[in-house]
């Protein structure tokens, strides 16, 4: 038997993260924070830490910026639930480091179907608004949405969160 | 007893402002009309008062694109109801004239739990597309979506507008 | 008796127009593809003709990027079912050519309203991002805003498509 998927979606500062976190908090599993921020000066140090600290010390945090499939498989186990906060930022990541995006979606979604405990990723939606001038920003929302396609699927529940307020699309 | 708070998102022309008046015009209260957008140039002006003329006379238009807070004191009674249009227009005026912004929310968010009247704040959702390039618009964007958050956490209903049609949040 | 008008919007990448296809095939109806997309290189009549590939010879593909009106009263017919892909594409192809977007607009919505057989429209919702800097972009999601607003009205059904998943919004 493996864990349950849950994916939550929204746009930028939409309560998107908190919500995952009150999913989290009302089972009374050990909670595992999965931050893929990459923090590359003091002021982003600062404010992953502030984040650490809002959550309290009934979290544990693990960073992975990259190899999220390898952290999730290695972390699972029936007896947790793990929180990834979040996948754009793990595909910006992937882009950044020039990684083949296709392979690393496959290793993500193979991991996942095979985790033993709960999972709850959360990501921006990125593709409603008007298509990017930018190539690589094109290519971005692109590859986000075939990603939270791909994810939806095998996902038991899927919510859309606007302005703190969920709605279940699955 | 406090008036009712409703708030109506949705995109760019999704039919929010038609949404909201609809809204206003089934009930008998006399209707004032809270504009916050500018007039900067005589363009500007002649499609201000074309969208008043739209309204038709049983509206009383107020301009305000400051001091939000202070003009829904001053005109909110148990016997009116009042529409501003929009919440986005004001942010962007506030950071037009390097305003504090937590500072001005928490001023809104104070006098919105205090009117006595009903009333009904239509924004703009922004948030949904990819990161913007200005760091000026990211700050916006992340400004609006926690003002979104902040009144939706305090009204009693909010609706998403989609191609003209309502989706009921809460 | 006029045929059904079914309208599917969604982002970048949200499955939109997969989900619009599963709702045509659910019909044992002859297949109309009209593509408004336009082949200005190899590379985009490559992926032309894979998409041509992937729906299967079960379906007609009609390519018109413009005269969409006159193309939708050519050939529908109370027997068959034409599937739009996608309107964005077709105001985009309209603006290129600058022609009269409103005059466009009423002539589809004249030929929309006396189709004798069901029409399926998919389009991208592209306002709900931050403010475009480029005057053609704004101009562009005020159109889109505009169009989506006008064919909703008049159709039987409205989805909206976030991750591959469908809301009925009318």
């Amino acid at each position: 038997m493996t864990g349950k998927i849950s994916l939550i979606l929204g746009g930028a500062r939409s309560g998107k993260s908190r919500f995952a976190e009150k999913l989290v908090v009302q089972t009374d599993a050990p909670r595992l924070y999965l931050a893929t921020a990459q923090a590359f000066d003091s002021e982003m140090e600062r404010r992953i830490a502030s984040h650490k600290q809002d959550r309290g010390s009934s979290w544990t945090t693990i960073e992975e910026p990259i190899h999220l499939a390898e952290a999730l498989s290695l972390h699972s186990a029936q007896s947790n639930i793990i929180l990834v906060d979040c996948l754009t930022l793990w595909l910006s990541n992937l882009m950044g480091h020039d990684l083949p995006i296709e392979q690393e979606f496959d290793k993500l979604l193979t991991a996942l179907s095979k985790l033993p405990g709960p999972v709850i990723l959360v990501s921006n939606e990125v593709g409603q608004g008007i298509v990017p001038e930018n190539a690589l920003a094109r290519a971005f929302r692109d590859h986000a949405g075939k990603l939270h396609q791909r994810i939806a699927e095998i996902s038991e529940e899927v919510y859309f969160i606007t302005a703190g307020l969920p709605q279940k699309l699955k």
